[in-house]
């Protein structure tokens, strides 16, 4: 019986129009700063892939900025010399919220003590008073805040946090990674100056992403340095088949129209059917707006670990949570921020879907979290 | 007629070994972060691409970080805070030889004014003299050499200076990147502290990259940080399709006995019929020890580029020289360093060979030239 994989914000499956991409990129082979005609080759390929990933957030193919990933993005976009559209740095501090991704709590470029965070509501979402307090009282700041967060699917405010941040001489940075492909995201509308999104995300390869800014406008210094690729903002041989597949993974989501809707019902469905299987479970995020593919749900006297465990072996692949923490057996830190306590966060199960999913897949994981259940209580009798 | 590659120093076509395991990774899908059985056998892939990487230096695969390709492992491990074997830092300066890659002159995480240039003879080789005078006059030192140069082919006096270092406290980093599958390396015999390599200059993809320590005592900090991934020495989900790639073709070269040889020959084979078309070409480092696949000759009275462009409308695939400085147009810093004149530089052209290169390219190589020669020398009478 094939597997059912209910993985996706961990990764999601390469596309066919994704690997299709790449295997041609690896035919075309040359070095795209080569001026022969295998170099050319590569370089069409690449100012391709560019002007899909900038179409599908409504960007200037000039500020896409390919690197190799989100967290890489993060590492060199969250930087003190950041120049932005409106806020010019350079910005003495950094405030994330309590719920972004491990790479951005990491900092970037800022030291330790620059990085101020923001807590969120109950609900997961940014706390906006607590955000204008921060940004009222210190020197200029940089501002990172995930369009969608990857464990719990919910959303952020981002167009108000924009406000905010203009109205204070601020920057904002959008980790766009979870958001990108399941819900629309617009550069104007965001109104920030840069966010960044990765390609294994929407079924592109693991181990390409972007760096998208407002306007050309915006400047960043490099991390990785030494070679004029990208507009000399991130040296390196442009890693062409992973770009190429980042491209043509965009197109395919840019088609999807209804994509979302149709991840909507199935994702209520599975909801609807765990409820059915145990009454006392909990939707983490249910009053806010979430993404459409993700269920972060808790299960009250059971381990998340064990109920992975258990489908895995059934057929089935779900998470935990994040699985960027690879070895890490802390609770998470994005259900601490909200006021969840790590006895209960260890019973969460993270469910998220995408463009493979299909109602089948769906009845599969309730036969076998049913099965499951059933077969504890048996034991327990 | 198909085309003639003889442009491997920039990029060296994807070995087969390499694209079937990439497409095998493709399919493989999970995040190697995941519990669930799509993640091990991401997770499979990857470690299995980690001991032949391993295997091709002579290291121990626990001392293997994958990174993104020779760029950002410079950027990491170029780094004050490298702690060595024997010398540990913080390390207040460091010490590049004039015709390192750009990457590597570009000096890590060490500031401009922190990195000093030890010059190389007229013949390309790191001048050992003054490479000890640097170290005798300062500070713990963290020294950067390539093994092989990219441009020239030229290989560099690794164990003269790796003893050197010892003598003076001072850690060695190699650039491995273009001598690697191109002769031998052993991380015991050249005796340096870490070495780095890229995929895509063994028949891998571009994108993929790795550093690699001489022990696990080798210390350095994350550049990108945030995420469990690589013993929590480079964030970020993996490259799989990359990686997998990456392990395939270094097990693909360590079966290669002979190839050195082989494309020694035909080296020399295209260097013999250069010179018997125009007598005054010269060929650079012909006095040093050179890697056997690369040839840079000047061509007095020419344009490199103009013989590029007209040897790519014949169907062939040269370089004028490194092809990381896209856009640039200024002459090469090797051949700077080596005391030859920008003029002369300019009409410099660089052959390099590889895995596809048969006896058959040479001749069409040289046909090509000499069609080229004769029609310039029938326009000028």
């Amino acid at each position: 019986m094939t597997r059912v994989y209910l993985d996706h914000n961990a990764t999601t499956p390469l596309r066919p129009e994704a690997r299709t991409a790449m295997v041609a990129a690896m035919t075309a082979g040359g070095n795209a700063s080569a001026v022969h005609a295998e170099g050319r080759a590569a370089r069409r390929l690449i100012e391709e892939a560019r002007q899909s990933v900038a179409a599908l957030v409504g960007a200037d193919p000039r500020c896409v900025t390919f690197t190799s990933g989100g967290s890489e993005a993060a590492a060199t976009v969250l930087s003190p010399d950041l120049s932005g559209v409106t806020a010019k740095g350079p910005f003495a501090r950094l405030i994330v919220s309590a719920i972004e991704h491990s790479c951005v709590l990491a900092g970037g470029r800022f030291a330790p003590e620059s990085v101020t965070v923001c807590p969120v509501t109950e609900a997961g979402v940014a706390d906006l008073a607590r955000l204008g307090a921060l940004l009222a009282e210190g020197g200029p700041a940089l501002v990172a805040l995930m369009a969608a967060n990857n464990e719990t699917g919910v959303i952020q405010p981002l167009a108000e946090v924009a406000a905010l941040c203009r109205a204070h001489g601020a920057a904002l940075v959008v980790d766009a990674v979870q958001a990108l492909g399941k819900i629309p995201l617009s550069m104007a509308d965001i109104g920030c100056d840069a966010l960044f999104v990765s390609a294994h995300k929407i079924g592109g390869p693991a181990g390409v992403g972007a760096i998208v800014t407002a306007s050309e406008a915006v400047a960043f210094a490099p991390l990785v340095r030494g070679g004029g690729q990208e507009g000399r903002r991130r040296a390196g041989t442009e890693n062409l088949a992973g770009i190429a597949g980042f491209g043509a993974a965009a197109r395919a989501v840019a088609t999807e129209a209804g994509e979302g809707a149709r991840l909507g019902a199935l994702r209520d469905r599975l909801e609807a059917g765990l409820a059915a299987v145990v009454a006392d479970i909990r939707v983490i995020g249910a009053g806010a707006d979430r993404l459409p593919n993700t269920s972060l749900t808790l299960h009250p006297g059971r381990e998340g670990e064990t109920l992975t465990i258990a489908l895995d072996l059934a057929g089935i692949a779900v998470s935990t949570g994040s699985a960027c923490s690879s070895g890490k057996v802390a609770p998470s830190h994005v259900l601490a921020a909200m006021g969840i306590s790590p006895r209960e966060a260890r019973s969460a199960l993270r469910i998220s879907l995408g463009w493979t999913t299909t109602p089948a897949d769906i009845d599969r994981f309730l036969a076998a979290y049913a099965a499951h259940v059933k077969t504890g209580a048996a034991r327990a009798a």
